[in-house]
């Protein structure tokens, strides 16, 4: 039996934990245990309660095989749960494999075990995730990633990803399939995580340079901007603007402009645009942009995209 | 506020019911209501537990606007939990929709209830369900079937499609898209249920005919057996033979030849054979006769079939 030990508290996403659990005890040799700051009950975002609970020490955890620590919307800000840095603090030494659901990876980076390393959480904190601990090579993409002994994975449902990839780990890949096949999921998905992220929407840049080649582009985003043009209108070099973008956002003003570009894209299609009509719309130019954008992007098809998401009935 | 009351019991699949439950906690005016036979704390499949659950009563579940019946991997088998069929009579009269998850199918069955309407249920209960009611119109493919007042959906995680389409009936196709982006999921999955089932199993058949036909296709399963060499072989007309495999098995012979290569191949192309080898080694012939039957029962390529369910982590 290899003991999975799962971090909870207050408010955590029932899903980050349920999801898990149910690939995990679908597997025949697992034995869940749930920690908490606390002990004894938690009560989960959604209003189911996980109980049972125990306070880590480390006495209990020696004996741990993997750790999963679950995330919650609240996890990021700050001030965070009493005690629950401590506890993961207990529940990581000397486990053997350790793992975090969406932005259970805060915890993880607030250890500074992540540090060198790659990870990844819930798309919507990825661009945090990166500006708070820099030293983390975060990949907002993937919807799990092995380094080492550390586990990632991306926003909510990705912890169904992740623990059918500890199946396949432990037990091989034939075993996670039959999970995978009962529980009615794909062993591995198409695409990655950023098929998922709704409008993009970046922090507010401070600099004003950059605030200035943002609104030069917002007063006319159908236009055929560029880094060259976009320096050029905000008199510095291209040089310079791509340092202050990369310092302020994250992110090459190419990759941004389209980005935005992308965000529109979306939002045509699923309101009922051609590709032809999108592609207009949102910058692009030709359909051919539109398509190479949305492959890069998303791994699919602007197609492909409004099947996936305009509605949960079969539209077409 | 619409209040969702949900009939959880001991061994239910965690799963069928966190996860409506996440969707519908994520969107703003569902109040979540757990009713289960015996009242108080269920423990479900996972170890995980429902705690504060009520029992119902006509008064109880009057304001009921939605009903969502989870199911378990013991459901379809007797004798079902103490109270468990009673309970779901009272919660279904007079609730304006009604819903469930899984093998939950089965106590709506039994209620009689899905008597003339199409519905679904876990892919390895199909046939199961469609045996033994069979004013039942199965579809064993969907992942949810709305049919009037009542909505069943496809195995363990089609509960989460099956919340969003809900959400997407009361709030509409962005409110159900937001949440469906949150939690990293498909608001419509690529494909059905079928592309998960693995190899296919059906009841052994207990009609001498029909065990004689299997028995001439299991000792050659690359040969060009038709519905008309199978009848020859076993010395009865092409609608006799039909008629025996349909009350039998509940498919034609054709389409139960389909199954079994299909079958074979799913094992091949997991096992890492080319397409052509596959289509040889499962009788199909050729590359396009295999593509072709994966596409009708799967609505993918046997490439993107391997991509899906060989390995967790990213293959080629």
């Amino acid at each position: 039996m290899r003991k999975v030990g799962f971090l909870v508290f207050d408010d955590v996403t029932m899903l980050d934990v349920s999801g898990p659990a149910e690939v995990l005890s679908r597997a025949t040799d697992y034995e869940l245990v749930y920690f908490s700051p606390t002990g004894g009950s938690i009560s989960s975002n959604s209003g189911l309660s996980v109980s049972g609970t125990l306070i880590p020490d480390l006495e209990l955890t020696k004996s741990l095989d993997t750790l999963i620590i679950a995330g919650s919307d609240a996890l990021p800000g700050s001030p965070w749960p009493d005690g629950l840095i401590e506890a993961a603090r207990i529940l990581t030494t000397g486990t053997h494999r350790i793992a975090s659901v969406c932005t259970g990876a805060f915890i993880l980076a607030e250890l500074g075990l992540l540090n060198g390393r790659h990870a990844t959480t819930h798309w919507k904190n990825a661009q945090d995730l990166a500006r708070r601990y820099p030293k983390i090579r975060v990949d907002a993409d993937i919807l799990h990633v092995h380094d080492g002994q550390f586990i990632t994975s991306a926003g909510i449902s990705a912890g169904i990803d992740l623990a059918l990839s500890i199946v396949e780990e432990d037990h091989g890949a034939s075993a996670a399939r039959e999970i995978a096949q009962e529980m009615v999921v794909f062993m591995h998905r198409p695409g990655g995580q950023s098929q998922f992220t709704g409008a993009y929407s970046y922090s507010p840049a401070s600099n004003s340079i950059v605030q200035k080649a943002i609104s030069i582009f917002d007063a006319d985003p159908t236009g055929e901007h560029t880094l060259v043009s976009l320096a050029h209108a905000v008199s510095v070099s291209t040089r310079h603007l791509s340092r202050l973008f990369q310092q302020e956002l994250g992110i090459t003003p190419a990759r941004w402009i389209e980005r935005m570009r992308l965000s529109r894209a979306q939002k045509f299609i699923l309101d009922g645009f051609t590709i032809s009509a999108t592609a207009q719309h949102s910058g692009f130019g030709s359909d051919e942009n539109l398509r190479r954008a949305f492959s890069r992007s998303f791994h699919m098809s602007p197609t492909e995209y409004r099947a996936r998401f305009s509605s949960t009935f079969r539209t077409f």
